[in-house]
């Protein structure tokens, strides 16, 4: 068995390389000159291989990238192959929400297992359920007490506050764990002007308080904007954000930095220069 | 049955949709902003539909909306997916030329018909064997008679130059329908001190010479260079270029020009400005 390193792994692979002992791997890897990606991985194999590729920006490319560098596996006689995908893209598009949408987490799914990829494990997808498109075994790395044993160290909320309803759930879990309060965001639209109202839900009070916002992801940061902006207009003392995935589109950090968050803590599932990032290979290599 | 524009199909879904009288379906496209691709085909839909979409840069992106096309096709009923891809990338990484390299081809073909695209029609792929690796119907689209006829109205070549081995037999079938001569590049490398040189192969003589170079396509442009510095050296009046699919990568038309070629002529399978582009609708539509 080994450890493969792919192109998108923010030095993952060899962490998870060192802590069970195995071999790290590094493919040969080019780009032509029209764009197109050369895999090679210049080893003899047998049995099982793990390779780690997250699929952040560019994710189309990055994913195709795992799938050559499983038929490359495959073709040196690899038999087992598990895939470490820290940041798996694609999963919010896990439903046809409208008539004649794309289900293009299942298309993604597909395609990782056609690839001969038998294993997935993935941090912190974006809906548990999801996972089931992928018909192999599946993974789920779970860092929020990690995470938040970390954060202790630095910063002690005193409420929890998930952006959306769709979150409740991770927001009361770290609630636990910090051993404080939750709530969570509720956004009604008025039928005749159209106007978005928001609404905190449950019994809070953010005054003079530490809040912490915690999301799965900041991609273009406007939902941890819109809550950071709630929070402090409620009187909150300081606000910080945790995000697992920090895709961080364009200007967000700025933006969200701007909207007086005074720290941002991600993990390495996605390179990030600016945040507080946590790295979460102990967690992987712990389900290897 | 309706024709489906794809995401990058440079005008030619329209064409098709006249020519064979087909109605034809725009679909709800965009991008959010972390990157990923947002596909809906805002139809009902039942029996057969075609797709047309190539595969330039960014190829994986392009791909992948094929893929995520096909499954919005399938989600509303669709029962049988023909894709047109005028450009098909990665065709040239067709064997595992090195120990260990990707069979990159092999797996775009196989993610297309795991799409549940069951036919695709494919202008003049870089060879004709890796299609073998689709498990499907085929249909290869061969326009040399079209595009000949088009440039004989501004450009008679009295010599056809392949810049390698492997363009032979495209260069031999130029020739007739041209009714000239045609040669190709022969390259060796020194064992000892490295250095490649090139020479002509068979009975030419450039001298005074139109000469046209002709290739599948046109990437870095450094092999159309090489052979129109080769055919100039030799003494020829007139070098052109031809290439069915202009990928023309960073500066390729520049360096191209500056090399002597006095004009490069191409087909629509990939967006491109600057050449003399000839349309191929027609030869695709004359396929479905």
């Amino acid at each position: 068995m080994f450890i493969v390193e792919g192109t998108a792994e923010n030095g993952i692979a060899v962490n998870i390389s060192k802590l069970i002992g195995s071999r790290l791997v590094k493919i040969d890897y080019k780009i032509f000159s029209d764009g197109e990606s050369y895999i090679r991985v210049p080893e003899d194999g047998e049995g099982e291989a793990v390779v780690v590729q997250s699929t952040h920006y560019p994710q189309e490319k990055h994913l195709m990238e795992l799938v050559f560098i499983a038929d490359a596996l495959r073709g040196i006689g690899i038999e087992r192959i598990t895939a470490v995908i820290p940041y798996l893209s694609y999963l919010r598009q896990n439903d046809r929400f409208g008539k004649g949408d794309a289900l293009s987490a299942s298309s993604v799914l597909k395609i990782i297992k056609n690839a001969g990829i038998g294993r997935i494990v993935v941090v912190e997808p974006h809906k548990l359920d999801v996972l089931s498109y992928f018909e192999g075994d599946v993974a789920v790395v779970d860092v929020s007490e990690m995470i938040a044993a970390k954060i202790k160290g630095e910063f002690m909320p005193e409420i929890i506050l998930s952006p959306d309803e769709g979150g409740i759930e991770r927001a009361r879990k770290m609630s636990e764990i910090f051993e404080c309060k939750y709530t969570y965001l509720e956004k009604t639209r008025n039928r005749d002007s159209g106007a978005i109202s928001i609404k905190g839900v449950g019994n809070y009070d953010f005054s003079g308080k530490k809040v912490m916002i915690v999301d799965d992801m900041i991609s273009s940061g406007s939902t941890i904007i819109e809550a950071a902006k709630f929070a402090s207009e409620g009187g909150a003392n300081i606000v910080v954000a945790y995000a697992t995935h920090l895709l961080l589109a364009d200007n967000a950090y700025k933006k969200i930095k701007e909207a007086g968050v005074s720290e941002i803590y991600g993990t390495n599932t996605i390179p990030s220069r600016d945040c507080n990032v946590i790295d979460i290979s102990a967690e992987i290599a712990a389900r290897l």
